[in-house]
């Protein structure tokens, strides 16, 4: 059955210290490393394009695991910052790892519930198609859009990509899907020539809407919160994981935060953290949650065989 | 099963006459008649884009159809020219047309091969999540990007959207699908400001890869051209469309050819035609193929039940 064989994920060496804007800012220590919990961002080089970090996070995957390209049938990329408009970033990617003619690609432009759409997407196109070996990739460097005089977002986004490996050898299992939209506030997360954010329209949304979310999940699934071992949220900040947590009342130790030193990175905050928590192999059952652009969410449940 | 239960189109009256520019680019009737074949190409109004088009074709939609759109849990956008890269039309199309918040929503960047991709992506999503009524759009207003100097480009392209309405009660059902992708020319349909297009190398393409690729969907489905109704083939051009029918030795008759009034529209100039000719209920099987940017290419069998 289709899923998860390995996540591979590439973070760029070059940080920016939010620690060096507290004057510009007017920021205090508590801020930085409790609120928005970002005590650097990652940085791609100038001239790094979406396409360039997916084929470093690809690099990473086949350091872990022996991949023969020949066999890659669908290739996904999720992105809003994408090398062009025309053609989509995943055809790219197609070209500098030199795939197969025989192999599908597409790009789908979501934000920071995009890992959890796109792995809905990928496996259930796959597998209506019978594919058997997909890469998921997410990107989507936010330096590029990212006004730096401005303090609601100069300070949380970071760059970074990854890359899902799914195949029939698959050893975690996505499931129990849901997602929802509110396209009536899609103006709170919005790019004209740079990056607006209304940052507490979209903690409002996301405070009131996603532990709901998280709830109704559990009970279709018919879970409980002893049945899950960790809830992998997007770090959209520390305030906003927190304050999910804490309205679910669940245990901290059960929910990964991860963004102190290279920001939130879109839809790759999932997935960056899932590689590291499915190297425990006491972590059999995993809630991972998506929300922001859109407004968007999306939510699911990924089990180990 | 979930298959196709209506398409609406939206192409807009404002047209761009290509016999006015026959002495700005040296153009004979033939050259406009049976070269390109666009005799006049659709312009949407300055200021309108992609999410506008789209609720025009949805507007077109309801005009055929009783539809409530509180069903509606799932809404996807094809398009490369998006209203914003940040968000996803497919919010903005969910906003304008109030629909619910337990709706699906993603875009899928693909240009001329983006209908039929989309086709097998929303029916695999909404199969697999247990969601009855999609909205599948279409929508890449080129005008954007288009440069009116450009010879290449400047004659061919029309503004237009579709939306094809998936549900439970689907008439037509899509099958066998085929992709594949040459990623290492993608630079043959590129758009940095304006759109690029090498028209010699994608006609190349074009006329090698697809001509083999039916030929191979058909001997996959255990298919032979007496069981095909119509070819309903991507509108590149006149001359495109004519090879690839020759190549394929197939009846002028069975593979329509509609843009002469409104142009090259891209992801939506096969469900255009498929509008119509769904309207003729002889029409039991097509075939439809789409190619172009990426350069990618997908075709697939669509029968009545």
């Amino acid at each position: 059955m289709l899923g998860i064989k390995e996540i591979a994920s590439y973070i760029p060496d070059k940080k920016i210290s939010n620690y060096d804007k507290k004057e510009q800012f007017e920021l205090d220590d508590d801020f930085i490393e409790n609120k928005i919990g970002v005590k650097t961002h990652s940085i791609k080089e100038q001239g790094e394009k979406a396409s360039d970090l997916c084929v470093k996070a690809f690099e990473n995957l086949i350091q872990k695991i022996g991949l023969n390209k020949e066999t890659i049938d669908c290739c996904v990329v999720v992105t809003q910052n994408p090398d062009y408009n025309i053609p989509h970033t995943s055809a790219i990617v197609h070209g500098k790892l030199e795939l197969s003619q025989d192999c599908a690609c597409f790009d789908i432009s979501l934000g920071c519930s995009g890992y959890v759409y796109g792995l809905s997407n990928i496996i259930s196109f796959m597998k209506s198609n019978g594919l058997k070996n997909g890469l998921l990739f997410t990107a989507d460097p936010y330096s590029e859009i990212v006004d730096s005089e401005d303090k609601n977002t100069a300070l949380l986004f970071g760059d970074g990509a990854t890359v899902t490996y799914i195949s029939e050898a698959g050893i975690y299992m996505p499931k129990g899907f849901s997602f929802g939209t509110n396209g009536e506030h899609y103006k709170e997360l919005l790019c004209k020539d740079k990056l607006y954010m209304n940052g507490r329209a979209v903690f409002n949304f996301t405070a009131t809407t996603i532990p709901k979310h998280i709830q109704q999940l559990l009970e279709k699934n018919g879970l409980e919160d002893k049945d899950v071992d960790k809830y992998v949220l997007h770090q959209g900040s520390k305030y906003i994981v927190d304050t999910i947590r804490k309205r679910l009342k669940i245990d901290e130790n059960k929910v990964p935060f991860d963004m102190y030193e290279y920001g939130n990175t879109i839809s790759s905050s999932i997935p960056i953290i899932l590689e590291k928590e499915m190297k425990n192999s006491d972590n059999k059952r995993f809630v991972i949650s998506g929300f922001g652009v859109g407004l968007s969410w999306g939510s699911a449940i990924i089990e180990k065989i």
